[in-house]
This record gives structure tokens, sequence and C-alpha cells, in this order.
């Protein structure tokens, strides 16, 4: 008797009609499955429960890195205008990308918009994966490549997760606001990455990894329909212990966070970057040190010295950062007395307590860094509410005034979305004048003149359609150009 | 000469190539369009931008609003047992379908969940709406129904969307983890909302309704990854003016609820409500109060009378308020001479403060609920962290204590799932005595029972496959059966 491939097609299309009525065809004396049936099923890591490419973190390889530091932005000084911070991330992503196609083991995935966020310099080393009909005028199409595009961002997170789960590492490269569109989709691999990190025969997988670029506060000519910064309140309801949310402020700090990430494993990395030019803060020294620690004091933009603050002026994010650094260049011009400090945030997790997230900061540290009594004058690059959230344990949390986006924007000027949303300088150092009395009559005279340079401002972009000079131009390390015209007096001296 | 459509379709057909090069015969002397070529675009309401179907707050009509009073579900006493919120709730709704049948104006819509949410009822008066082949076995399917379905959250939202904004009404019905999925479609609805809500020339339209029914706290075979209750912290990111969010704890509560979101216009209403057989707290004439004021004193609750309580116990949603209730009836057996006020929260939004959002209760009307100096131990629905969110800014604050889902879940029986993200009974009351030391010796000597008592559960559960019977069976106004067993000592005097 020889029992086929038949015989089981046969005992397979039986089901759910009659069974097979031949068992002793299927089975010996004793019960057990004749030898030629039980030979067929798949041996060892050929059974589907088995195969390695259903646990991918027994094939995962570390990706050959290049060395970041060499792809630093020079910054002479605090202030040094850059290029826009992906585009110079974009350079570094370019050399991850090239070596490793040999075995190719890193892709870049996201929506028609990896020219759109500034990483165009990927394109010189790889192509769009392509396989349909292509014409004379498409751009970086090819059979192979490394960088996947469609535009459906369910599309982009499924192949990602699905390169991840089979033991490769990625990207996904996404407008801020429509990275929503894959909410569902995150928590579930949030979930499963909770899950599977404590069960001791899956190996941990490289992590997903979000660069949102092209962020709520440079929508100039979307306008409203595009600046959502909710997608890390979403992610931050998920497992401390998956989770991870990084705003770095410079392009420094973007490559010195991206080369963690890009190394991490079993992680959700959401990076918020911006695209556009941008003042540069940190020489790539100062960028590991600001980065290792995730959080910290900018004593070159700080004058308190060794002695306690008035006002500590924190900010996360680069816009905000931006918008901080320019308020405190006003407060130490025209309120040359009052002792500033600025803190910036490029890992947020770092505001959580120890309790509720591994990355959070110890109380004593924490009020080291916020003082316990002192005013905090927090811009934030996303909702307001997620730094109180973050903090509302802390010592100091009643002495904390946070600004961000409260979903007020339109089709304007980058600088009118801050003054939107309370979030420009001047606002900043409105508040700071409302929160340290200590200010006194100087104080209040300067909070007019703000108060005229708003209504100013709104007179100029109206006319002209874009930022007044003094906003487009500033510079930090020059005095804030604060030129408040004829129709103020002069300060008090 | 006759100017006619072909001309046109020439002109037309001609772009971007060469132009008409016969202008005399479209533009008379004075460069005016000819007559002939004028009178083609339509006229009034025929033009695109006129349209009233394009504005439907033009075309909107009240809804024909049955008496929801009459589909009161009886609560002789409070604890009496319910079939389960949505299946109340169903019969009204069919009573809503019906009386909107001509002319047609109302649907309801859902990812094949219609059943699964329990609003059955609504197929004895409607169908689903299919054009497609039909086979013998199938349900309540016809040509023309108010009910729409298709396993796509986006088809639904879509459909929805498009219903409401040509001036009709509806309620989108779903898992609550699964409405993640159109987050990102919300968000563009809500921001529409704000925007024509300052338009005079664009009347306002119906809310957009979600029903979010089979919710985190009974996915008691479905598990982990159909638990989340985060929808609700991605909604309140949007303007205060535009957003509702709903909690009622028992069926009349949900009755009248969303009689009023049905009634509303231009919001989007959250209402989440659950379709297992639970207790049931309020009469009709109770829960109209109580939905009307949003958030009150459960009197009938509490013993504290006109005494300040030594612990206020919150609750928003419908297992929470259980569980809430069910600690309160153990406090009142254990510890008698504990003051305990039970405020339960239907309008999430009266915990903000009133300059945030326009339900938002006055600080005074707010500290009359929660005291400005006791513990308040507070179950919500949701993640813990948005009733902080929420009250940060209020004065007993740093009193306030919330357990909610913390992303603990699995498949289990439903009161486990309380007691893994500790918002059970029993942890409930140890909250209440680690926060008010003058419970203790006595205090403390509950606390060990009850510590006891969850490894009980824990053994129980693993054993037989369900709830302990005094879990089971506990009725609100019978003392708490806490069998304590052999192995705890009767409690003291």
């Amino acid at each position: 008797m020889s029992l086929g491939i038949e015989h089981v097609i046969h005992i397979g299309a039986g089901l759910p009609g009659p069974l097979n009525d031949q068992p002793q065809e299927l089975f010996d004396a004793s019960g057990r499955l004749v030898a030629e049936l039980a030979e067929l099923p798949p041996q060892g890591a050929r059974r589907m429960s088995a195969n390695p490419h259903a646990n991918g973190g027994l094939l995962l390889r570390d990706l050959k890195m290049p060395d970041f530091r060499e792809y630093a932005f020079k910054v002479p000084l605090p202030g040094t205008g850059g290029p826009g911070d992906t585009r110079v991330l974009g350079v570094f992503l370019s050399a991850v990308a090239q070596l490793n196609q040999q075995p190719r083991h890193f892709r870049i995935f996201g929506p028609d918009e990896t020219l759109s966020n500034g990483l165009e310099a990927v394109f010189a080393v790889t192509n769009r994966q392509w396989v349909a009909e292509t014409r004379s005028n498409d751009e970086f199409l090819a059979r192979s490549g490394q960088v996947m595009e469609m535009l459906s961002e369910h599309q982009c997170e499924g192949w990602l997760e699905g390169y991840l789960l089979t033991g490769r590492h990625g990207l996904f490269n996404c407008y801020e606001a429509f990275i929503h569109i894959v909410d569902s989709m995150f928590n579930q691999h949030a979930k499963w990455l909770k899950v599977t990190a404590s069960l001791s025969w899956r190996p941990r997988i490289a992590s997903l990894n979000y660069l949102l670029a092209s962020h709520v506060w440079r929508q100039d000519h979307n306008g409203f329909s595009h600046q959502d910064p909710g997608f890390i309140d979403h992610v931050v309801n998920k497992k401390a212990e998956v989770v991870r949310v990084y705003l770095p402020p410079d392009a420094n700090c973007l490559l010195s966070t991206m080369d963690h990430c890009l190394r991490s494993r079993h992680y959700v990395n959401v990076v918020i970057a911006g695209k556009h030019p941008a003042p540069q803060w940190l020489t790539m020294d100062a960028a590991i040190d600001h980065c290792t620690k995730g959080i910290g004091v900018w004593q070159w933009a700080s004058n308190e010295y060794d002695a306690q603050p008035d006002v500590v002026m924190g900010c996360a994010g680069d816009v905000p950062t931006l918008e901080t650094l320019a308020a405190v260049s006003i407060l130490r011009q025209h309120l040359p007395d009052l002792k500033v400090r600025v803190v910036n945030v490029v890992d947020l997790m770092k505001l959580q307590p120890q309790s509720e997230h591994p990355h959070g900061l110890s109380d004593p540290d924490f009020d080291a860094l916020f003082t316990t009594d002192r005013p905090v004058i927090f811009a934030f690059h996303a909702y307001p509410w997620l730094i109180h959230r973050l903090t509302y344990r802390r010592n100091n949390h009643h002495n904390l005034h946070v600004r961000g986006y409260k979903e007020e924007g339109t089709i304007t000027t980058s600088f009118d979305m801050t003054v939107l949303n309370d979030l420009d300088r001047f606002h900043l150092v409105m508040d700071v004048i409302d929160r340290v009395p200590q200010t006194g009559a100087k104080g209040l005279h300067l909070k007019r003149q703000l108060q005229d340079k708003l209504i100013e401002h709104k007179r100029y972009i109206d006319r002209c359609g874009q930022d007044m000079p003094e906003i487009r131009n500033w510079q930090w390390g020059n005095p804030h150009p604060l030129n408040f015209g004829n129709q103020s007096p002069p300060l008090p001296a």
C-alpha cells in the first residue's frame, strides 16, 4: 500500500463531509499515525510555529553604523543658521542605507514624503523600490531600492512592522499630523512589544522608529488641516517600558538621537524634527552630552550662574526652543537684573516620575533643574496639557505654566503660528513678567511695549505676507532688535 | 453664429494647447462674455458653491424624537439587575429610526457590530441597507434600510460625515478600542466644525455621535488586543467648543444622554456604555436630574449626610461605578464610622475648569463636591492620567488618587480585568485605608484581609474559570458577603 499526497487530499477534501472510512490505512495497530504520513509535515525550523522568520529576533543582526559624529553640522556659535535639521540627518541616513545594502536589512518607509521631509540625500545611494510601469520624468525609481513609498500611511506602517517582525531595521518618516492615521496599528504593535518582552523564547526585535518631520509649527502653506501634534499623547498611553519620545532642538541633537534609536531594541521611538532652515545651538560634543542626559540646563543661554534663578524657561522642540531663546534675549536686554535659567528637554520621558517611566528623573534631580519654588515658563512643541500630565506629581508643578499648540492655526507665517498659540517670544516674556513681580514697573512697561509689538506684527504680516525683519533676522548673541518704533516711549533707565 | 456645447468642449479640449484663436466669437466688443455662453453656467442654488447640499445646515430638520422616558428601565432599588445598557438604548433607537423613516434622515453606522453592540432592537423596524447579492441565511438585509454596516471603520466614518454634512442625523456604534482607526478622520471633522462654527453663512449641522459600546473592561474573551480606552484622550485635544464626552453609569442615564446628543448641533459627542448585564442605579427621574447636572453626589450611596466626608469616592463609567459602590459597601460594613461621599461623573468635561471648557464646573462648585482637603479616590473608565490632566488646576488636586486602565489585560474574567488594573473594589478600599489614617488598626486589619482576598480571587479564577460567587452575586444594599474563609481571623469588634 502506498499512501501519497492523494490520500491526504482525500482526507482534507472529505471534511466536513463523511470521514475516511479506512482508518487502518492511516494508523497502525497501536493507533499511531503511519510512518509515511507522519513524515509529511515539515521538521524543525521548517515548522510554521518554529520558523525563525516568525520570530525575527532570531534573525536580527546589528546594523553596520557609520560614526554619526562625522555628519555633524558645524556650530561655531549658538544660533548659526542650519539648512534644516532633517536635511543634515538625511546624509547620515544615506550612509546607514549604504552600509546595510549587503546584506540588505535597513529600509526607509513613508508616504511619498521622503523628499518633502528633507531626506533627499538618501537618493544619492539608493532608490524607491518600484516594480510597476515607469515614465520618463519619474525620479529615483528602481526595481530594487531601500526606500518604500506609497501614499498610504497604513501600507507604510504595515510594511515596516512586517520588516521588523522578520528581523530587519527601518524608519517611518511622516508628516506629524497624519501619523494619526496609524494610531490603531501603532496600538497593536506596542501591545505586541509589551507582551513579547516577557517571553524568553522571543529575542527582542529592532525598534519601530518614527521620524515626524513637517511638524505642526511649519505648515505655513498647508494650514490648519495639517496641524496636529497629538501622536505623542497617544503614544505615551502605552506601556512606559516600550515607548520613547524625543524632541531634538537642532541637527546635531537629531543625529545623536537617531543613532541611539537605530541601535535600540524593542521600543517605539518617536522623534520629532524640523526640515526648514533653523538656528543651530550645540556643537556635536555638546549635543552628545545633552542627548545622553536627555534634559539639561543650557548654561550658555542662562545668566543665573551660581545663584537661584528668578525664573526657569523650559523648552522642548525646535520651534519652542527658538522662541524661548529669543524671549531670553529680550529679557536679558531689557530686564538684565532678572536671573534666567534655560532648561531644554530632548527626552520627554525625563519629565515623568522615575516610578512611572524608566527614563524619569528622580525628584531631587527634577527639583535641581526646575527648582521647588520658582516660576517655570515651559514652551512645548505639542498640546500643553501633556507636560502637566507628565509632571503633576512634581514638587514645583503648581508654578509650572505651559504654552503649546492649542488648536489655533491657519495658513500664515511661521512666526504667526506661534503668536496664534501664545508660544511666541513676546508672549513668553509677558508670561515671565506676569509671574515675576520683582520685574516691577520696568516689567510692566516692557509688557505694554510687547503688546504693541504683537499688534505691529499682525499689521505687518497682513500687509507684507511675511514676518517682520526683526523676527526673520534675529540671531542669538546679538541684542534683540526690538524696534519699538515711534509709538512707544523709550525704556525707563 | 451659434455657440453651443461643441464650442465649450473645443475651448476646454484646447487647454493647455493652443488657445481659441477666434476670441470675437466668445466676447463682445466691450470684452464681456457673449450672452449665449454666459447663460450656460447654472444659476442660484444650482451653482456648486451655493448648492444647499454642500451646506447641510440649510437642509437640516429636527429629528422627530420619541419621549425617551417611555423607554426607561424600571429600577425599584439601586442595584437592580439590567439586561445591558445598550440593549435598553436599542429599543429607544429603534423608535428614533422608525419616526424618521419618512422623510428618512436618521441612520445608524457601524462595522458589523450593531448586533454585537447590543442594538439588535433596531432590526425590528429597519434593516441593513445592502444592494449586493444575498444568501438564504443572511439576516436583516434589505435594498433600503437605516443601518449601514461595513467592516471598515473608515467607511463608516466617511459615510456618516457625508450624511451629516448634507443635513442629516446619525450615530456611529463601534468597539471602543477600534475607534482609534478613525482618529485622523475625527481630527479633520472636528477642525471643520471649529472653523465653520464661526462662519455666519454656514448654519450648524447635526452632531457627530459616537456610541462606544463593547468597551475596554468587558473584552473577556477578546483580550488585550481589544482594550484601548484612549479615544477620549484624543478627542479632548480638540477645541473644547466642539467636543463632549459622556460616561453614563446605567441604562436610564444612557437614554437621557443619547436623547441630548441626538438633539444637539455641531458637536462631536462621545458616549461610552456597556452591553453586558449590569446593575442599574437610578430611576428615570433621578437619571434625568443626574445627567442634567452632569456630575453629582449620590446621596443614597453616601453616609456623610451633613458632615464633611472623610473620603470622597469619585467614579466615571459603568464598571468603575460598580466597583466603587461595591467598595463603599465594604467600607460601610467594616469601617462604619468612616464618612464616605460618592460622586458620579456622567459629563467628563465638568471636571475641567470653567475657563477651559464650557461645561466646566466653577471652582466653588468643584470644591463643594470634592472638598478642598479630603482624599479623593477616583475610579475611572479610561487611562487614569486623563483625570489628572482635567483637574490639575483644582484646589484639591494634590489629594486626588486615580485608578483606571493602565494597559494591563488579557483574556480573563470581567472582575479580574479590574484587579489587573487595581480598579477593583478591594484595591479601592485599600486605597482608602492608605489615605485615611483614622481607620487605624481596624483599617490595617481589613487591608490584610483584602490582600488575602485578592490571592483567593486569583486562585479561584484559575481553578474555576469564572469569578467568585461573592463577586458575581454581590448586590448593593445587602451586606458585602466578604467570606474571609478560615485563613483570616474575624474582624476586631
